[in-house]
Order: C-alpha cells, then structure tokens, then sequence
C-alpha cells in the first residue's frame, strides 16, 4: 500500500472490509470510483445511505423493509396461513422468483450454530413463536431453511417446537443439493423443492 | 429482484455497476451493507467522497495525487534522469513495493488500442513528451506499460517518437515469472525468456 496518497488508502481499507473483498479486489475497486464521474460516486453513496437509514425489520415477519408491515405481510392477496420460515432476506427474494408460492415468510436472519455460538435466542425464533401464538389463522410453517447442518439443526428444533401447537410442519424437499445454498438454487430446482415438501417431526 | 423494498433495490443496482461485482455479489454486498452498524457505512461512503473529491492528477507525471506535485515528484531524493512509464496508479503502487527503484513515475492512465478506439490522444502521452521537453535532465525511460498486445503497442509507438530526442528508452525483461514453473510458461512468455537471456556467472 506504500505510497498512496492517505485518501485512496482509507478507501482501498475501506473497501476492503466488505466480504468477498481481497485487496486487490479493494484497490481495483477504488481506482474505479476515482476515475468515475463525481455523481456516479455520490449515486452509490446516496444509496447506500439511504438504505442503511430507510430500511428496518418488518414487525411481522422480520423482514427487511422501508415500510410495517412490509410489503409482503401488507398485500391481502395472499395466503395467510401459510408461513415460509427462511434464514435470510435473499431468501425470501429467491422465493418470490419462482413466483409459485402466496402464502407469507418469516425471516430467521441466521440459523442455530452451536460451534458459532449462534442459538436460538440469537435468531429471531422468538418472533416467530410469538406470531403464530396471536395469530390462529396459521395452518401450515414450511420450513425452507438451507440444507447445510445449521439450516437442517435449525428445522428440526423448530419442527419439534411446533409439535404440541398442532400446527402442520413441513420441510422443503432435498431438490437442493445438500450443502447448497438456497440463494444459489435455480428456479426449477427451488419450485421442485417446494413441490415435495413433506411433514416433519 | 422482485419484492425488495426500493431502497434496497437501488442499493443493489449501484453496487452492481461497479466492476467484477455481478447481481448475487451485489445482492450480498446489500445485504451486507444493511446488517452493519451505521458508522461502518459512513465510514465507507466518507472515504469514498473524500477521495473522490480530495484526489486529481499530478500535474507532472500523472498519477493520482492529493497533493501536487504528488509525494514521489516532490521527493528530493529520487533521481529525477530516470521516468518509468506505466498504464495505471496501481502499477506504481506494485513498482513501489520492490523497493528497488528510485526514479520518477509517468502515468498514462491506459494503453493504445485501436480496437477500443484508444489512441495516443486518449492517454497521458502528451504530458510525457512535454515533460521531456521542459526536463532535459532526463537520461533514462523506462517503457514499463504491460506485456499485452496494448502494452507492447503503446511502448513500440513511444520507443519511436523518444528516439529522435536522444533519450535511452528500455523496456523492463519479460520472462518466466520467479517462482513459476518453466513447464507451464506460455509459448510466448517462453520464447521471450529465450530472446531476453543474458550472460551470466
């Protein structure tokens, strides 16, 4: 990093705290921006402002939104007794590509990982429990958590949760390849697994 | 991207203009972005306006500066008889790092391509050559633009206008990289390992 001139080695450390981000990566990425237009530069920062300030959780699903309820838990033509339990908000937005699916999600925002230190207190389980206790329209909780250890560790403790509630549980097919993302599936694969979801616990 | 609250939508769009960053990265770039406290993100929109704003162009030899002339053309220590000429800010950043050379840089901020419509109008040549001209202390240039087919273009059309003014020029070795294996070098890369060799011992 010798001899940038202070500002472009604040931006290149900058950058480079973003995942993904090595440090050639940042370095490409800065030399970039400065050979930008000055409002192509403010466009980006103006957005990624604004994000950060507009967007907040949904108080219904945990969803991230600029509007409570989100747009999802606010649309009336779709199906309230069906909940969609995800990990993360892209997965809710990799669901709604297949556009098979109306009923309502709700968004974990990670999975139990005890060698993470991550459990259920840690997620937004609690929420959830919460939810489908003031709301007795719910018929059915879809687990669609990944099928990696944490995402399967995570469905199973939900699923016997659930249990005594008498609500129908089921878990989306293994049409993912086991230690695949979610986010990553195509929209075949991902309507299949919706398809032959099945009971559990 | 159906469903995404619009500033998020807007965030994803800004970061996936930027190079190498596709629509997934971009998405978790986002979603990144919005699980970090708000500092963080200051911290990174700061740095990104502050060296867009506070950067420009040395005014002797073209690199990316905060100050003018930049901290190498003001470093009374390097020897100003020798300029070594690359494409970008990044490449005197590498330069720099071997510690070696102690001369001056000239940035072109590109290479000639006629197939992208790059001329030697649409780089930094000319501030070179008036260099040249104001300096006659100048002995030596070093023709370091990269060994691709712009790279070599660029040096052969720069070894030609410096010839008439009398000034050494060279062009830094090409050859089998240390540490590689002469087993998987290209035919080219071989074959000017071959033509570059030297006596040794």
């Amino acid at each position: 990093m010798a001899r940038y001139a202070s500002s472009i080695s604040r931006l290149i450390a900058e950058l480079g705290k973003l995942p993904g981000i090595g440090s050639k990566s940042a370095q490409r990425l800065a030399f970039h921006l400065l050979a930008q237009p000055e409002e192509q530069v403010y466009a980006l920062t103006d957005a990624m402002v604004d994000a950060r300030r507009s967007i907040r959780l949904c108080s219904v699903c945990c969803n991230l939104t600029d509007q409570d309820p989100c747009a999802i838990c606010s649309d009336t033509g779709r199906d309230a007794s069906i909940i969609c339990v995800v990990e993360n908000p892209r997965d809710v937005a990799a669901m709604e590509r297949i556009h098979d699916y109306k009923g309502l999600y709700h968004v974990l925002h990670g999975a139990i990982s005890p060698v993470q230190g991550i459990g259920p207190d840690q997620i937004r389980l609690r929420e959830l429990l919460k939810r489908l206790q003031q709301q007795d329209h719910v018929q059915e909780v879809i687990l669609a958590t990944n099928p990696t250890v944490e995402g399967e560790a995570t469905a199973l403790y939900l699923a016997r949760m659930l249990k005594p509630a008498g609500i129908l549980t089921t878990r989306i097919a293994h049409g993912i390849p086991m230690g695949g993302d979610l986010e990553y599936a195509d929209e075949v694969t991902l309507s299949k697994a919706m398809e032959g979801r099945r009971e559990i616990g």
